[in-house]
């Protein structure tokens, strides 16, 4: 990949005041994948104090996201038409880590899939799966 | 549902930190059925401006969750399985609103339903449905 | 629906080699609305000998994309992108129905769910629901 | 993978009637991983002559499953609670493949994924992908 593309991708990524809120970080673009940290901050948890599903599935809706738009001329932006999570293991740990990649790329629909682990003292544990449609759509 | 059963609901809800970051408000607890809204705030949004994907996740699947709750006992919690979201439209306006049902109530997997709208001047639009599957835990 | 939109879903539901080798009827077709049925045949069975989750599966599939056919132009045809089945129960008796359904068209994508249910002497349980995205694509 | 481990599976699969209709073989069985063939016969079609998409679930789906089993003791068995599939391209060829993997293997719950592809004398095309969730039952 070229500087324009993978900029367009960062600047896409700062765009997303979300990402901000929730601390995330992009870590890698290559074509086909993108992977986004995130740690697991005070006020993304669930009841029982691990990182929130919604958390899980922001960082890994957009690196599957991402992944797709690696696969697009800069004229094209995308958008996530539908994504299915399956939730593995608690998030439990410090920090988030999303691999979005493309299994199918298309001119109307990229395929794609997102595994999500979570990362503590002890190691890294796989907390989801994604796999999902995304869109390309005018810029 | 008596007293307790909705006490419990507010109770874990109140427990997710998530939650209070979004501004999320649990409106409606009923039998089968709950409802939560949104304010899209600020730091809430997706490049484009909109809210973001993981907002309406956010609320969607808490209130399938917590519909799958007012199905049982209070010895038991729950956590989602996996949950699938089709996004039907930009989450445009300034309140979100989900509205969590039980398709299928069981005491190994609970099958849930949830659609999301945004709301504006204008009026309301849905913007997604998310279908999946909640599992009873010991509390 | 005019008699032309109603004939061209009858001769693509008859195209379908499937379809005839299940057994499966079109039973009605309206604005956004296919019901197709199929009886549960001696060759269609799992190992506990209920109905094959792949027979739920077809007739589910085909309501739901022919629902979205009843929403498009003699001049386009639709291929499932992507769809997802919940099984709620085994499917249990001597007919399914499937009940498919437009939740938001689209000229890219049309978002669908189906329901199929059971019917035996004793009466009618829901076995499935399904939630998808269909794909216009010229006839 | 010890004889009875294998054999059970072998008995399951020859329980399903639909897999003989289909012509359906179970070509491997390891720990963790089925493949299972079909042929893309006369009558499994769907309206453009390829192979039906039901077709493709009904290998997608039951190369899955089998594989969750082989993660259980021979006191049980398996249903598939749920599972999505994102078809990648037209069932074009004479055979098709599925391969099941275990995402999680678990005491109540074992996420799965399948790929299918279609195999003709050009080569070898992916046709889909699948991810869903398959619960142990008692035998």
């Amino acid at each position: 990949m070229d500087g324009a593309a993978k900029a367009r991708i960062a600047q896409s990524f700062g765009a997303q005041s979300m990402m901000a809120t929730i601390g995330a970080r992009l870590v890698r673009v290559e074509k086909g994948l993108v992977e986004i940290s995130a740690p697991v901050l005070p006020g993304m948890r669930q009841q029982q104090g691990y990182g929130h599903a919604a958390l899980t599935f922001a960082i890994g809706d957009s690196a599957a996201g991402y992944a797709a738009l690696t696969s697009l001329p800069l004229t094209q932006e995308v958008v996530t038409a539908e994504i299915k999570i399956n939730l593995l293991a608690p998030a439990r740990g410090d920090l988030l880590r999303a691999v979005g990649k493309v299994i199918k790329p298309g001119r109307r629909l990229i395929v794609v899939t997102s595994e999500v682990f979570a990362e503590d003292a002890q190691g890294t544990t796989p907390v989801a799966v994604l796999q999902g449609t995304i869109v390309p759509v005018p810029a």
